[in-house]
């Protein structure tokens, strides 16, 4: 039954590449509200195209679109994807205009060609090819749009609070996900959560000339004193009850990590690094990377940073941190040990402000969404997909999810070096057609599961 | 015989005002390069005007006077200072124009009033006055300025050995010096030194999304484990070898600090400190203050360090540090200790570049030239002077004076709340006729000697 449909998309190669260069070449960039309304009117007449009714949802920023779909069968499956983009800056470092999309060694290149414009397509050309093919959709969809993931999400909860029916179903399918060049299908079962703190440490009421150093208090060396406190060298850390409440790591979960790919030496040659944290390959390179939290200093500044010298004493000293969550940490609890932790330590001068908290999701892997994915991206890749517990990243993935422990998975049209937020964002061109398949099988399979 | 020529001071006190008030208002910038040139032309006037014959020394930046006044004796002293001052801004924060000189309360408020134009003329018009009162000189003077002390007098050590016979006199007064408001004279006898570096560590190409945390060094934990290995938490310097080469405090050092005034709570009031580093008062504070070094944090910096949040790996982290020595502490010694201390500890990825460095230097208060101006400041002020073994600042002294061993003091027409390098700068008028009796008074005394 899939040659047929396969066939179809094939035989469709221009009319969906089409689409997607006419997607790519409308600026959507939510920071800078860059085409928010064209990009709106598009994604409307292309769910219209598909005999989808988009509903407009307005929000304090951009809005969302939802639309449904009846089919044949009873289960009910979601889309979450957003039609928003990154600003394309630095523009000097693209080889072509980010927003006039070009094919180049088969690959399209575009700013939300991979971002994610090409996966939010590929599920609409499913549709649009079953529709063609077969007629009414084996099972039920929902479509949700949002138009904010570049800014965080900020109405999103408020959207799956507001409207519980709407997102009431088997399973969504996310954005995001990879697959490996000449390799299987990434298929993400979850995320890690947040804990986005910045430390702040005031010593004065101002900044006073160096020779003071010896007598008056230096709020750097306060931050660097309490900061050795918290991680040691060896990556461990040191935050008292920290590791406490997080998932244990299961014989499965180990064995997933059998069937990833992680070219140790590209990435290394990449970064120029000469090895890993803690000499780490690998399963225990990729144990850490997936199943350990983070404690990361995304930034610290204290006192003149610019050209040349300057002999100041500093009053003020800051570290911004994104500490990264494992089912069952939670991003409150972690910020308040956090706290708990300096006083200990005799820090109680640290001020620790939480900037923002994202808790960890993940879907359990028997649930069958899951596994019609699973086997289904066998059937249309021609090999086992690499089975990710959890992404090393985050999203408002539980937000959107915990309240009705909806099953998530996260797959798509992009690659490992799909440039997603930097110059020369690319997908392979055969990769969204196969992505196109990918989701009719799943379609048929999960209908009949 | 100084009631004479006291008198005279006082009863040109509005002459003396007037060529102060013209010199601040003729602004004189080295970073800027502004009105340099009428500066020098100003200052040169000023010189014929009391019978000394200009020399133009041009270097690669501003140009240095040089100048000599034969009197009777064989004494010959020198004073040093610098027509260079810091640019006025932020212009705002000035309650009246920092180039139109004015006088509130009894003080005059004008950029460079202080630092060091006041200073300055002081010794003018104490050689004006005497010439006026009783004729030729009774030692003979050099008169050395540069202009460019406000950007590091980087052509300072030069002059001094390109210029040795220039140099060659039985002591030097340099630029600075305070006096405590309602209280005495302070003489420093010295300064500490200064080891700039910059501490520079780069784990990777570029920077990563911090997602990668887990497995990807991160060079702003890398500088905190180094520098938390630097100083402990009781501001002790934990660098190998640090402190071995620091002459000992001796009992008349520690007796020096006695008769020092130092309001701990208005300075504590003014920062809004609770208290100073260990808690110290009294003479333990001073101790500190003078006698020991600094390993101060000037700035640190790495990764996202704007409003909000962002969720980066950095490649690169920096830290500026400027360390306050203590003789015989060698600034290119104290670099090389720090980098042999990083080796040591693992950290041969931190590269330790050194910005700046200066030697401590102290004059033997024994020295005639010393002993001269503590019995002055007693007669002048009617107050045994504050002396100061070293001043906890760092100016370019020894290179100036090493090589022939010049005695050299600091003291001028300032106070505690002049505002050198800020908005506001202003010294006492009063102050400022004291500084022309004092240097009078040592004119002759040293004369004497």
């Amino acid at each position: 039954m899939m040659k047929k449909i396969f066939q179809y998309i094939d035989d469709h190669r221009d009319e969906y590449l089409s689409l997607l260069k006419e997607f790519c070449a409308q600026p959507s960039i939510s920071t800078t509200h860059t085409g928010i309304e064209e990009m709106v009117r598009m994604v409307s007449e292309t769910m219209r195209s598909v005999n989808v009714e988009p509903e407009i949802i307005p929000t304090a920023g951009n809005p969302m679109l939802y639309g449904e779909l009846k089919g044949t069968g009873k289960r009910v499956l979601g889309f979450y994807n957003h039609y928003d983009v990154q600003p394309p800056e630095p523009l000097d470092e693209w080889k072509s205009d980010p927003f006039k999309p070009e094919i180049r060694d088969g690959k399209m290149y575009a700013r939300g060609v991979s971002d994610n414009k090409g996966s939010l397509l590929a599920r609409i050309c499913a549709v649009d090819a079953w529709q063609k093919v077969y007629g009414q959709l084996p099972l039920n969809l929902r479509f949700v749009y949002e138009g904010e993931e570049e800014v965080g999400s900020p109405h999103l909860a408020w959207f799956a609070e507001t409207y519980p029916e709407k997102i009431k179903t088997d399973g969504f399918i996310w954005e995001g996900g990879e697959r490996y060049i000449d390799g299987p299908l990434q298929i993400s079962l979850g995320v890690k959560g947040m804990c986005y703190l910045e430390l702040r440490v005031r010593t004065a009421a101002m900044d006073a000339h160096s020779k003071h150093a010896a007598i008056i208090p230096n709020p750097a060396w306060r931050l660097v004193h309490a900061l050795s406190t918290m991680k040691d060298r060896n990556d461990k850390i040191l935050i008292e009850n920290f590791y406490d409440k997080m998932d244990k790591v299961t014989g499965q979960d180990r064995e997933y990590l059998r069937n990833l790919y992680y070219n140790e030496e590209s990435i290394k040659n990449r970064m120029q690094i000469g090895s890993f944290i803690n000499n780490l390959t690998g399963i225990d390179l990729l144990e850490k990377l997936l199943y350990e939290p983070t404690c990361n200093i995304a930034g610290i500044h204290s006192g003149y940073t610019g050209q040349g010298s300057k002999t100041v004493l500093p009053c003020t000293a800051s570290v911004k941190m994104d500490i990264r969550l494992i089912p069952q940490q939670d991003p409150e609890e972690i910020a308040e040990l956090v706290r708990k932790h300096l006083r200990k330590h005799g820090f109680e001068d640290i001020e620790v402000v939480q900037l923002s908290g994202m808790h960890p999701f993940r879907t359990n892997p028997d649930n069958p969404l899951a596994q019609t994915a699973f086997a289904c991206a066998e059937e249309v890749y021609g090999i086992k997909p690499a089975i990710y517990r959890n992404a090393p990243g985050t999203t408002a993935m539980y937000r959107f999810c915990h309240k009705q422990n909806l099953p998530v998975l996260m797959f798509g049209v992009s690659n490992e070096a799909s440039q997603n937020h930097a110059p020369n964002e690319n997908i392979y061109v055969e990769d969204y057609f196969q992505g196109i398949k990918m989701i009719t099988a799943v379609l048929k399979k999960f209908a009949g599961f």
